[in-house]
């Protein structure tokens, strides 16, 4: 299991694309000139356009002898600016980056201010009106339990089963940034982004605050916020 | 006197120079625009290739009878993202915002990791052994006070009058950042970067931490430590 870290502006998601730039055509290439085979890479969960990771994981199969710390520091030696290995660690066989996983947490960065950061292009969704984080912490606590969450889940999406459980949904502030950090067992196709948009719905008087729990059982995307941008949401850690 | 907030990663500095991208340069095409004339723009500092600003401060003459307020929120629709007007207000007209400037502060960003971040290329100077920020610290206070800087200022500059005052140094760490902040009533050519750099030295135990006021007295560059990149390079505040 290989850990990365990346800024995802520059690319078309994680997973492979044909003629696009993605983090992990980008990636592969990179460990497969070190490991002189065309391993194939799994990766722990598909990310969209713009949309960032601290934390990352990928499994490779490989009957390469390189030691994983060398093949770090390879990496390193490969990789471009954005996009960085963390470590690397043996696994059994039957281990899956993306089906041994046992949880997830996505960060979503807000810059709550009136003029943009020229620091935080493509880094953070800006939103210019006064945010109630407090608001939106308390709100955000019905987000947790065992529910069926078609109503944050983009139309189009091809998983049949909508169940999800989340474990906890914080908002917090610090300055002008506003964080909804959300942890669960899987999530569904815009289902932070959709969860984000609904609490900046509650702060801004859009949708009351102790409505959230009847919009989730309600199964219905129309009731629930806006589908934010993907360059404020970052995959922030992977738990298995 | 107008403040903007810019990332200097895709410029030139801030000075114009013909035929290359510069801050001031961008600035002043969406000014005039929004004047409907070639008015001077005085900027409070030169800055290197690379450098960022939290603050700059420049000033315009100008007849023009666009209000404040509608001038900033203007400036913001024609500056590209890297650039912020943050606020404007009406000065005497002999104000310049380069010698009516009191003080400056600049912030120089260490991020100390043994792996570059995704999310700072051009943004920190990276530097991966650990580094002792209450030495660097202890030994930055020996910059605070009046001196011939000459040890501190590349050569090949124009300045014959080297003698500038240190109101305030310190260094802190937070998280995997280390920050050196440094206040006074004037710069030199590279000064900061170099005052970063032989701190680094300090820590490093190439430099004794008690030796930094006879670097500064022998006004001999030889003496200081290396020239620290420009990218992790802030102007913070300006003060008049």
């Amino acid at each position: 299991m290989i850990t990365i870290r990346f800024n995802g502006s520059a690319y078309h998601g994680f997973q492979v694309q044909k003629g696009l730039p993605t983090v992990g055509g980008t990636f592969q290439r990179a460990l497969w000139a070190l490991l002189g085979a065309r391993e194939d890479i799994k990766g722990c969960s598909r990310t969209d356009a713009g949309v960032h990771a601290n934390m990352y994981c990928l499994s490779v199969k490989t009957e390469s002898k390189i030691p994983c710390d060398g093949l770090v520091r390879a990496l390193n030696g490969r990789l471009p600016d954005d996009i960085a290995a963390l470590s690397c660690e043996e696994r059994d066989m039957d281990f899956h980056a993306r089906y041994s996983c046992k949880a997830k947490s996505y960060l979503y960065k807000i810059y709550n201010s009136e003029f943009k950061s020229p620091f935080l292009t493509n880094m953070a969704y800006r939103y210019k009106y006064p945010l109630d984080h407090d608001l939106m912490n308390q709100a955000a606590k019905a987000y947790i339990g065992t529910y069926d969450f078609s109503s944050f889940c983009a139309t189009g999406g091809t998983v049949e089963d909508k169940v999800r459980t989340i474990f906890d949904a914080q908002v917090w502030r610090e300055g002008n940034m506003v964080y909804f950090m959300v942890k669960g067992d899987g999530f569904l196709y815009n289902m932070v982004r959709i969860m984000t948009g609904t609490l900046l719905g509650v702060s801004a008087g859009a949708i009351a605050p102790d409505s959230i729990r009847d919009i989730i059982l309600a199964r219905d995307r129309s009731l629930a916020g806006m589908t934010v941008p993907g360059d404020g949401l970052y995959l922030n850690e992977i738990f298995y």
